[in-house]
């Protein structure tokens, strides 16, 4: 007998933001491929027994290519085990699923998606930032800055022009970089910015700033992102204490978390 | 002794997509103010004995106005409830949060945000549709069609250049209005399209089309999206169904749900 296939989201690291489907599959497991970025306690409520596999990437490097992680699902699933591919935030944002998909489906594996927190939502709620703003920010645009090469160059200037809050994954160690290309590309340099650092974790880092001042912030850990654009004066509103200084360890000027 | 408010996302509609965190929160609550679009399975999840008010709009006329919700948060929390302000998908998204969160921060009261899964998940994850595509597709642009009066017009030909896969919320009734705007953006009109009717319900509807075929389609129930990029054309490969009739009731060609 066959068995399935689940591209499950794990969202932002909090265990309390899985969904409830996403919860029960995992208890329901053979085998877990996960993400580096999926966090430990999410690892924990998979049921015990199960394999589990670190399929990500550990300092920019992938340790299992995409093709073997392909091979690895449908070797599972057609030795009739409940496979998980475990991503973090939502599989069908930035997560390749579409490579995964098409594995799938060639190999005749039945699938299904469960969708998860994706991080701009995690680091929304944690800094209490509205994504969009009525009658100012109509849209919300989510991007990667670091990408692959081969990779089509991102239109930054359309992006820049269409007025939507701009959310970048992935930001990449060079702050100073993306704010220079979102400043040629047309926002002002004092266009408002949320940097989240392992949003709704408790070593959960935000900052608000602006793009100018974004230059002077070391990078942060990962899963890191950047909400840029008008909404994110909202911060300053909330209890989010601005910093421009560069983060460090012992940086002890976070907000406040939220209670729980 | 003042009370908390929670803004809750309620997720597409699925109770099985509440996250966890919601679902305990559901658990503690004295009052939910729920949107019109919150599903009558995720009410069944409010803890007994408390009070549910729906305060969404009906046939687009908003019978609570936001004033008058933002006044039943703070009542209600001073005094001393546990308020639940429940939104469909996630509140930080098309969801006016920036207009609550500005009233309990001038009352005073303490309040958390919980995400909840974005309507463009739901149907991502519905349709088997990934929303970003690796060397395709670099960006996913979230947006609405129809806006209150005094909104700043959205920039199409900017949202259409920046290459990003776009997911129209509340695209109205008038898809071919839709069709001819995005065309005349720069869009072809054989750019793929998925329209997503109550995605993640039992009476879900998906259709795989395109641009041009779109002005063929009827509208369909709310809460319904359109997915529009080259991403759309995986549903072709997936098990949907291409449709370009209109949608009527007893239209039977829908594809198959993915299992449970």
């Amino acid at each position: 007998m066959t068995g399935r296939v689940y591209l499950v989201g794990a969202g932002p690291g909090d265990p309390e933001l899985l969904t409830l489907k996403a919860l029960h599959i995992l208890g329901t497991a053979d085998i877990v491929l996960h993400d580096e970025l999926v966090s430990l306690e999410v690892l924990q409520l998979v049921r015990r027994g199960a394999g589990i596999l670190n399929v990500g990437k550990r300092c920019g490097t992938k340790t299992t290519s995409q093709e073997e992680i392909n091979a690895l699902m449908v070797y599972y699933a057609s030795a009739g085990l409940t496979v998980v591919r475990l991503k973090s935030g939502d599989p069908m944002i930035f997560g390749r699923a579409e490579e995964e998909i098409a594995a799938l489906q060639a190999a005749e594996i039945e699938f299904a998606i469960v969708p998860g927190i994706t991080a701009a939502l995690g680091a929304a709620a944690a800094a209490q930032v509205p994504l969009t703003q009525r009658g100012v920010s109509p849209a919300l645009l989510l991007v990667t800055y670091n990408r692959a090469a081969g990779q089509p160059p991102v239109n930054w200037r359309s992006m820049a022009a269409s007025g939507a809050t701009i959310v970048i994954y992935m930001p990449g160690k060079d702050y100073h970089a993306i704010s220079a290309e979102l400043c040629a590309a047309g926002l002002s340099s004092h266009t408002p910015c949320i940097v989240a650092s392992r949003a709704s974790r408790p070593d959960q880092t935000l900052f608000a700033t602006t793009l100018e001042q974004l230059t002077a912030i070391a990078a942060l850990p990962a899963p890191a992102l950047l909400i840029i654009g008008s909404v994110a004066h909202f911060a300053a509103i909330g209890s989010l204490e601005t910093c421009t200084e560069p983060y460090s360890a012992g940086n002890d000027r976070q907000p406040p978390a939220p209670f729980n």
